[in-house]
């Protein structure tokens, strides 16, 4: 069980703390300061407005022991204020050191309350009493700019004056209009300074991780689809490695979704879910400290990794793929501080902030239309192309070669989707790695492409279960129409998808026409909402070729296959797609083309039937092609069409 | 003051009620029961892991009265339990009615506190205590299936069947496997049966609303330009009419920015903020009843305002655009609600979901950064063609005529977008009526293309800063280039811009094509993000010549003609756009090019020195063209060019 002896400033959640947190060597301290002045833009605010004694309950239900600190109404002089709030400083500051001498000498010691201090003070306090008869100091009027008109009337400007002089400036600047020397002097100095204090800028304590080499935990692919894996399984043995090497740096956080994302059982041999709560016989995998922190608030872990990126250290936020958007705004205000932060010289690079999204809308074979929302990408690539990075790794090797690239980053939100089920796995460990360092490429062993000739038409892909899908479709248009050249394009990195003028990560145009070709039709499909291909490629030349399937909200409580049918992202639909699109095809192909139609029928009766797939679906393998005297298309190195 | 007198069926926000609530004429009753089973799907829950007396304090912090019924531990009978928790019932009735006694008799008597019930009864309660050795009931194991496997093996089969039997069906179910009547008969009636039941299916309760004729309150337009208003401020006029129209079925809610909004002072000269806390002496537009509801929290504003719709009454949720992602999530599945609920037979359509969107991106003068993401469309479009329409009107006539049809519409969720500063406005009743009947168009008066002939280059725009940078621009290129045909176009409804395969408001290929041309170049200025209107128009034949201008994620705390000109959409870049776009016309124009990049540089400088924008702007107004014995363009019924 690793997690023992690190040092934390404070309790990472709202009155939560463990006493493994509170190590006396630690200087910080994490104190919540509630201060009611009572009012907010336009009214009063609530916890202002209730009686004392339930806000005190409030907040000793939160687990916190609350010190009251009152003062500045009816003219009380500021400077009795700031002696009260002191020496109530002062109290709670012994408490704390109470509380860590206790969890010292006693780390099985049941959780103290942690103290908490509620201060009430004037709205705008200080500021003009009454501006046009009308009272402003001590409700919502103060908010922002009390007097806006100044510059209007002879009077604002005397109320103005009069309220700067109160503060005495003639005791605080010189003549000259600099700063007495003993105001400068109050300034801090050295790390005490905001710029240079690392409580501020958490870059400055930064420590890369300690990665174990990710390719140790490779799947061994013998063939392409040869084998069935659970990606996020997988990248589970490596984090628990991760968590080994790097005891006291680096957290996962969830919603309640770590095991149910297959992360676990590896991740909990490595350490523990930390628990601050009561324990009861046969609770499992919980400790007072553990890497990994769960609490059904997707809020809550945004802001739990958030502010521990903010420490120097580095996490990831795995949560299921639909539910992400309650952090929309969350990831909004992080994208803009990232993007804001680059740009101020003294503030150090953080670890990039990393999702990642499983438990996918093409999976929810149980849960059904209110867990199918693919949008997050959407909302993601709306920030700055300096800060968003998004990858659709489609197995297991592709996944673990993708994160280790996330660990190591800085400054970035990485999002990350995976599946979690069982499934063919595609890459070598090798394959992975170049594939995934280019972010895209053909899959050679898939397509009928011959070297030297344009295609007749690419089959895009991005995500798992669509990749899937075009593997299947490429096979059925191979066994189907042998001479019809199809090349497979995989898409992990689908920032590469953008002009390079756009993003870091865009191909440039003559990369881009390469690949996809300027004149092929190009049927993509993709995991998400299927404009996200359009508005990423737009302004590329054979925009006009390309036709995306994707998810088209159309989703309920189905199987697998149903729901790929219900968005025309199924293998039959895309070899249609092809036969629809490229030039003659259809009408040489009226044949397949009604036995496709009549294949998707007869696979959605079977599932209104059985409540499964039908076995032509459930149990399809990828076949390599047969080539007389090529005994598999991968020591091929290629495909060459027979 | 209205509001007294409606019936409402309990607190609309946790532990707080209004005594007005209270109707003892009313039946239903709202009761919150926080159900402790102690597990979510892999860990213990929070609350049923604090000591009680935290538990205790936590609800009481929340405003309530809690009772405890525990119970199902330790083999209990559940019948046992059962007459424990009815018994709790009878008393937290009884005591809502002691409540609804005192609020009758005394409409100020001071808030008490609602009742609400903690259960706690073990996780998975019934189901078998042990699977393969391993505690089930009552533990983290039993939630969703707790025998996943019983058709692999035999002993999981026998386990699956004891279970079964143990709820003795042969008393429930007869020879035939049919009911028994003594089951049968425990089947509500009647209007007791869930989809006849008004407390499922508010629809049946629905009345439309009584709609003062908005036209009265058209702010009154003599020339396009020729007056400035603020067209929240204008609706807010119509809204406080609304409110008296309809005194109980019409609500307003709001995070703390109803007034923000311009929406008061109006519609508090109608009605007040519903406030259940303490009064102080000047409180201003409080009151224990009003038909405005604000509380800092979107989360609040979004579940109450869902709520309210679903018991068959109308509203508005009105919120600064960029922070409404924080109700992205509960937004996702009102959309998918809605979706699906149009399918079931029985079930009566509500009122939509209405969204103001004010505070807008391009205005956030003091702001900046953090209040600027116009996203909240992107999101809301990935939702089902069938549920979502968006809407930018850009004045506030064109907003008095969209919010008139948004509030008669049902099914839908309705996001408009419209701005609060005074601003100038551009179409009379008439004309707005007209544009937002067509949902976009040409605007005559503005453009100088001759009829019969093709334009050289289309303006396009949707929101108001955009128009109004689109009419500025189309004011430089008639003063400068008067040979030059431009088209100014104008877009309330954005769904217009889809085909109409993809969206019931989708314009025919025909009338897009005659609207935007097929071959001219499109310079569209957007409010949002620039991608939408690709993802828009990506299937639309002249869809390569549209060059979208929006928001490019580039903000920060500026004068409003400094943010267009950060994000190239200031009226000399749209401008210069047009230059380049027009096959010949840059070349022939280098020097008029030129001016137009030195006035962004001047401008851009101004704002710099005097931190305000330069004069030419800031007093820039819409002039007619000069024609020839034509007054003004609107009496000559379009703009006929010299």
């Amino acid at each position: 069980m690793i997690g023992d002896g690190e040092a934390e400033t404070g309790p990472l959640a709202t009155g939560w703390h463990s006493n493994k947190f509170l190590d006396p060597r630690q200087d910080g301290v994490v104190l919540p300061i509630l201060h009611l002045n009572g009012y907010k833009i336009a009214n009063p605010t609530v916890l202002a407005r209730i009686p004392e004694e339930e806000l005190l309950e409030l907040m000793r239900g939160y687990g916190h022991e609350p010190f009251l600190v009152s003062g500045g109404f009816g003219h009380e002089d500021p400077r009795a204020v700031h002696e009260r709030f002191a020496a109530t400083l002062d109290d709670v500051l012994d408490r704390i050191r109470e509380i860590r001498r206790v969890a010292a000498s006693d780390p099985e010691a049941p959780r103290l309350r942690w103290p908490m201090i509620i201060l009430r003070t004037p709205k705008g306090w200080t500021c003009p009493e009454e501006i046009d008869g009308v009272a402003v100091e001590g409700t919502f009027r103060s908010h922002q700019v009390p007097l806006p008109n100044a510059r209007d009337t002879a009077e604002h400007l005397r109320i103005l004056e009069d309220w700067l002089r109160s503060y005495r400036p003639d005791e605080l600047f010189d003549e000259a209009g600099a700063p007495r020397q003993e105001v400068v002097a109050l300034a801090p100095e050295g790390e005490r300074r905001m710029s240079a204090n690392p409580a501020a800028n958490g870059g400055l304590l930064r420590v890369p991780l300690r990665l174990p080499d990710f390719r140790d935990y490779a799947v061994e692919v013998a063939e392409p689809g040869g084998v069935d894996d659970q990606a996020t399984a997988v990248l589970g043995r490596w984090l628990a490695d991760v968590i080994r090497l790097n005891p006291t740096t680096f957290r996962i956080v969830g919603p309640d979704e770590t095991a149910s994302n297959r992360l676990a059982p590896a991740v909990y041999e490595a350490t523990a879910k930390q628990w601050n709560a009561e324990y009861r016989p046969g609770d499992v995998d919980l400790a007072r400290a553990g890497r990994v922190l769960e609490v059904l608030s997707e809020h809550q872990c945004q802001g739990w990794l958030e502010g521990y990126l903010l420490t120097g250290r580095h996490g990831l936020f795995n949560c299921y793929e639909a539910f992400v958007h309650i952090v929309d705004s969350m990831f909004n205000q992080h994208a803009k501080w990232l993007e804001s932060s680059r740009r101020i010289p003294w503030r150090r690079p953080i670890s990039s902030l990393n999702y990642l999204l499983s438990s996918h809308v093409w999976r929810q074979d149980h849960n059904g239309f209110s867990h199918q929302d693919p949008g997050f990408v959407d909302l993601a690539v709306n920030k700055s192309s300096e800060v968003v990075r998004v990858y659709f790794p489609f197995d297991a090797n592709t996944l673990l070669s993708t994160y280790d690239h996330c660990l190591r980053s800085e400054d970035y939100v990485n999002v990350v989707v995976a599946g979690k089920q069982p499934a063919p796995q595609w890459l070598t460990m090798e394959e992975a790695v170049e594939h995934c360092a280019r972010g895209l490429g053909v899959l050679p062993w898939a397509g009928t492409e011959r070297e030297g000739e344009e295609p007749d038409a690419v089959l895009a892909c991005a995500g798992d279960v669509p990749t899937l899908e075009t593997l299947a479709a490429a096979t059925i248009l191979r066994e189907r129409i042998p001479d019809l050249a199809i090349r497979v394009v995989n898409v992990v990195d689908i920032m590469r998808l953008q002009s390079e003028r756009e993003h870091p990560h865009g191909l440039s145009d003559i990369e881009f026409d390469a690949l996809f070709t300027v004149d092929r039709p190009v049927i993509f499909a993709y995991h998400g909402y299927p404009w996200m291909i359009h508005r990423l490629t737009y302004r590329r030349r054979g925009h006009d070729q390309i036709h995306a399937r994707g998810f088209m909200e159309r989703g309920t409580t189905t199987t697998p296959f149903d729901m790929v049918m219900l968005n025309d992202l199924d293998r039959y639909h895309l070899a249609i797609d092809v036969l629809d699109r490229v030039p003659g095809l259809a009408a040489r192909h009226a044949g397949l083309r009604q036995e496709l139609v009549d294949a998707r029928a007869r696979a959605r009766a079977y599932t209104r039937e059985r409540g499964e797939d039908i076995p032509e679906i459930a149990e399809w393998r990828w076949t390599a092609p047969r080539l007389r005297g090529v005994p598999s298309a991968r020591r091929a190195g290629g495909a060459p069409r027979a």
